[in-house]
């Protein structure tokens, strides 16, 4: 969904899970031709980084009609029977331009393979050593799999429901109860009305096509994405020319209306990649799961495609729980659903998710926030309009600072991509893999005012997980139309003030009996004037008695006589300022905050043999599935008793361990355990007292029996961190290490 | 669903979250004609409370005989001009029956409406009192209200949302952690294949009705059940015989087919309760919302009606990811829906909800559980099968006993009821309104080995909120055979052991020359023959030579020579025994769970000034919203730092609460925070130390600032009780009570 990675930054985008509002921010960003050119022109830009692989292609065409040139003389030279040396020497040179080209070649090669070729295949494998070993061990599993799967559906099996469940836990206890949040929990199914108000039933689209003999669908987008890149990519002999033009392709890819896509696919013979059949023209095909809500088939339904619906529409029965003032949040964790045309990358992009959403409604006048100072002083990388624009890259930046100077928007907006800075860290995401990018003027609707994205890099790139936007009044404006409910907000002035108004006061009987039938046109035209419209009608009547006026219901102009209505401008007493609030909305896609938290965490260390590598996932014990293990350390009654015992004291602290009694080498169980990222293992090796082992230094204190629990609880809770209790305790060093 | 509640124990059933699968038991369970005569003449049985209604109906039709008969004597008296004392006394003997018929006509219509007028209507009033809180609080709101809502869909407001959380948090550590179950998290889209195999597809149904001029939809029992109440409870002249038929037709309600609803409505009349327009024909409603998957149309999908299945589809990893070892338990919480075709009955029938379900997997022959002596001397209120028969009442029965006895199936299943009896109580059910009911034979399925559902008192009634059911192999069989993957688990033996097995060995070179084309539907028949078939074809063969074989591919006998095919008894050895394991499901519905909780939690008290009612919730603090409310008792700075400071340290606690300092009266803060079932509040009256007040004893002790928030902790996380803190503290009496 956004249009500016392959250029500017090599990201990756998969269009978010909360990108439904991507879409229609999207679509909102487009709807008018001036900004449309913008776009245009701002594609018209080259970066510098393109700059090597263009002068490649250029040298690569000087030389391949070099080669061809020569070729021709040799041709020639033999032709006209010249003497062999001076024939040789033709051929020599040809020789020589050849290798050169072939050089050029190669270089040019290496250079479109993505500047990074090695790193690229470093990334793959890894990649798989991680998802080897997460679907092994059941963090996660494609769903019904036994009937063969359905793409872009997963399940979390145990350890992976239990980093989730900690996660949430988390985002409950640094969100919610932190700020005192509202939380709610709505209905997936939503009713048509909803979502035609949200926008979602008319804009929450992409573009297919389909097979025109077998019917199968394809993304319209991606059929020509794959054709750029794999032309761009493999084939060398494209000119320069050409291949800016597929860049250009590629970067304005996502605003490409339907005709203009089609119009590339027709015009680069793009056909179905299974069967090389042609295309169908592309169309718009809506993303969300459609359904009937009881027996009638007369009320359309939808799977939600977000969560943030549930919270606008009961607007105001929050605000009036929170005491009828602002600011205040509310939040909602639940599923959201998005009917994918054809779901790729795993985890990154599915058909249904788990979104946790913020909306923090503040008066649009003071858009403080009482606790900024709190994270006034946090550094982190972040990526401004500005630097994307000007090729730069993301800058350590003081959070602070972007406030006061004004590049992110308001201190609300800053508090919250603040708080998301500590979250995403706290859960384990390397802070130098963390980028907070903020959203360009073109890819935000008319109505938001600012919008930063929290981008966390893995092995398929940037990757869009928290959605950080101020949206100011819009989707309140939208609900308070379509169900006619107001969704406002009141400040109560200490004192009544005094206001100039205007008024408009048709009068009727002289409407009625000049325009019969059409009166009441005439008078709602007239009371929609604004205020300069009316006081220019207010002079033109006193100067002339008579003005013409156009009535866009009637689709003519009437003659407004001055006995036919009084504008005036009069004072009055107003003892409150009634408004829409506006909303600044953190969205978070926990499946993808949680897949690249399971790539942060993934490593491989050599086992004591040497002979294999043994996989870690260095989760920090709040996130962990399993925060301990209990091994006696070989099979023995009174062993098995103590780890029993333990295993009890365990339960009844709430640290959810695994008691493993099998006859399996201490090592190997040691290997085990660190495979589910599982932070402590407690060895029993006398009935006195027990090892306690931290997983990724591997060192092990000795602890009393008693104590063992306890210890374990106070790392697992945050009370003390390992050093300390590493300080506190006998160090082990003897037998029972796993290496 | 259910069919027994009218005739036995006035239960009222809604048809339980889960009822998914108690329909398709149902199903099952009437699957056979021999099921359904028992069923009839079990219905036949008339329980000795309905005698004293009858009697009085026998008497009132008497009466009315009586007064007809003397009105025609006056009649005949007044035309054979009879003398006036004769006339007048025949008129007073007319009266005075008259009156005597009226009398019965009290008594009947006070034993029709209900026998108990006065409890059902405070029953009423109490749950008026309770829904209105509830609503006004923001427990639950009805869904899209602003858009006139959807019926059975409703939002959990923030208090609501808290507990659901909290009940949420309580049945992972009880359940999941405590039993070290394998917690999986599917997607609500399921496709089509794994709900035909689970029979969703073709049974989870109930049957509709339509108005056949204007298409309106109704539950088809639902009217006739609304027909045949109204018709006993007000019609008074109907024939005891009527009455008895209408009782009937209530009890077989749930095992009418289409045919017999249709009949039955003919029979009686019944049109559209909006329009009086006539109705068609009965005819079946999936309740599963339907939707498609992907874009072209091909793949239906539906949203899962249970959590269930995406454990059963699992079986296979989660048998491997637990050492390959039974017995273990998986479990889900998650969403789970049903197009209603006319939801009733607020939180208690909705087309969205929460489930939270288990499956333990055991091996058939062993159903010990390792921990059944922690629950076998529970007492508590079980309503057994007999009872139920023989028209008496549940009973205080200790679990260890009914186990003994045999009345529950076996120590698993016994053990998951204690453990959902402890789950209940921890949560503040009612031990006294909360029963365990076992299922009659004819309301399990075929395959089923015991059920029983935790049922809970409310407002309306018996409400069935946990079923807890031995299913034996039938789940993970439906999709072995549907999936073609076999779910099934091994026991190896130590030693391996000798069984006998019969060898059928078709001659595939004899049977090619004589059915040529035919050969492998042959071989497949005859592979196919179970061991008794197998030895009579031997017996024959070897007698005759040769027989006659019904081949059912072919639709045909073939003959079949003695050199066709070897059958043979041959010993062989096996080291393992597979087989597919027995699985015991409870399944919780989380949403009747809380209204339960709800309704149980709720009381009224008058207020100081005895004007007005207070209304209170009970919440035991593991379930309450928010743990603690902190007030300064006067808007002064000072105070207001206190406040916050303490506000901070309950924050870091992880406890949550709510700070108030608006300069509302003590005692309206107070009955604000005890309508949210708030259960202490922290009131700062100096700046050294501040009181706690415990909700529902009013009493309070004095604490030091720096205490305050971790004598909250404490009391909150179950380390100390109230009492505790009451024996410990100073105890503060004068100013600042409620009242």
């Amino acid at each position: 969904m956004r249009f500016l990675f392959a250029l500017i930054s090599s990201s990756v985008s998969f269009g978010l899970n909360s990108s439904s509002r991507l879409t229609l921010r999207h679509l909102h960003a487009l709807s008018s031709k001036s900004q449309r050119s913008t776009l245009t022109t701002f594609f018209n830009w080259q970066p510098p980084m393109a700059t090597a692989e263009e002068s490649l292609r250029r040298a690569l065409a000087e030389k391949q009609s070099a080669v061809e040139a020569q070729g021709n003389a040799v041709r020639a030279l033999k032709a006209a029977k010249a003497s062999k040396p001076e024939i040789d020497a033709a051929i020599e040179a040809l020789n020589s331009l050849k290798l050169e080209k072939s050089s050029i070649e190669k270089q040019l090669q290496a250079a479109v393979s993505g500047n990074d070729g090695d790193a690229s295949l470093s990334r793959e494998a890894f990649r798989q050593a991680a998802v080897n070993t997460l679907e092994r061990r059941l963090f996660y599993i494609p769903s019904f799999k036994i009937y063969r799967g359905v793409a872009g559906l997963y399940d979390y099996g145990p350890p992976g429901c239990a980093v989730k469940s900690n996660v949430l836990a988390f985002w409950r206890q640094h969100f919610v109860l932190e700020e005192n949040m509202l939380e709610v929990d709505c209905p997936c199914v939503t009713p048509e009305v909803v979502l035609k108000a949200s926008g979602h039933v008319d804009k929450f689209t992409d573009l297919m096509v389909k097979d025109e003999k077998t019917g199968t669908c394809y993304r319209a987008d991606h059929l020509l994405k794959d054709f750029c890149n794999e032309k761009l990519q493999k084939d060398l002999s494209i000119s320069a020319e050409k291949a800016a033009e597929l860049k250009h392709v590629l970067a304005t890819l996502d605003d490409l209306s339907a005709e203009e896509l089609g119009a590339k696919i027709k015009e680069y013979g793009i056909t179905a990649p299974d069967t090389k059949n042609p295309l169908s023209d592309p169309f718009p095909f809506n993303l969300m799961f459609q359904t009937s809500i009881g027996p009638s088939g007369l009320s359309p339904g939808y799977m939600r495609p977000e969560t943030a619906q549930g919270i606008f529409v009961n607007f105001k029965d929050l605000y009036y729980y929170n005491g009828n003032k602002l600011p205040f949040a509310a939040a909602q964790i639940g599923q959201a659903f998005r009917n994918e045309i054809s779901p790729r990358q795993g985890l990154l992009r599915v058909r249904e998710f788990t979104l946790a959403e913020i909306e923090h409604f503040v008066d649009p006048e003071d858009k403080s926030h009482p606790k900024y100072s709190e994270v006034v002083n946090l550094e982190f990388l972040m990526f401004t309009r500005e630097e994307q624009m000007s090729g730069q890259s993301a800058k350590r930046t003081r959070l602070g600072d972007a406030v006061s100077k004004g590049i992110v928007n308001n201190e609300t907006l800053g508090y919250f991509i603040g708080r998301v800075y500590l979250f995403l860290t706290c859960l384990g995401i390397d802070k130098d893999r963390l980028r907070f990018r903020q959203h360009l003027a073109n890819e935000m609707a008319h109505y938001a005012a600012d919008c930063w994205d929290a981008e966390i890099e893995c092995s398929y790139g940037w990757i869009e997980c928290v959605g950080i936007a101020d949206r100011s009044a819009y989707d309140l404006r939208a609900h308070s139309e379509k169900s006619g409910v107001p969704l406002v907000a009141a400040e109560k002035f200490l004192e009544p003030r005094e206001v100039e108004k205007l008024v408009i006061a048709p009068v009727k009987k002289e409407l009625g009996l000049a325009f019969k039938g059409n009166q009441k046109k005439v008078v709602e035209a007239l009371e929609a004037m604004n205020e300069k419209e009316a006081l220019e009608m207010k002079a033109a009547l006193e100067s002339k008695g008579e003005v013409e006026f156009y009535v866009c219901t009637l689709g003519k102009n009437v003659p407004i006589k001055k006995n036919m209505v009084s504008i005036s401008k009069e004072i009055k007493k107003e003892h409150q300022r009634v408004f829409t609030p506006s909303v600044i909305e953190p969205s978070f896609g926990i499946g993808r905050i949680i897949y690249c938290l399971f790539e942060h965490s993934f490593y491989t260390r050599p086992s004591k043999a040497g002979d294999e590598q043994l996989n870690v996932f260095r989760f920090p014990p709040l996130v962990a599935p399993i925060k301990c293990t209990v091994f006696p350390l070989v099979q023995n009654q009174q062993y098995e008793d103590v780890a029993k015992v333990i295993s009890k004291s365990l339960t009844a602290a709430g640290i959810s361990h695994k008691i493993d009694i099998t006859g399996t080498s201490i090592g190997k169980r040691y290997a085990r355990t660190d495979e589910l990222g599982v932070p402590f293992a407690i060895t029993v090796d006398s009935t006195k007292d027990v090892t306690i082992r931290e997983r990724d230094s591997k060192l092990q204190v000795r602890v009393d029996v008693e104590e063992a629990a306890s210890v374990v609880k106070s790392v697992t809770d945050g009370q003390r961190t390992w050093e300390d209790v590493w300080a506190n305790y006998a160090h082990h060093t003897s037998g029972s290490a796993d290496d």
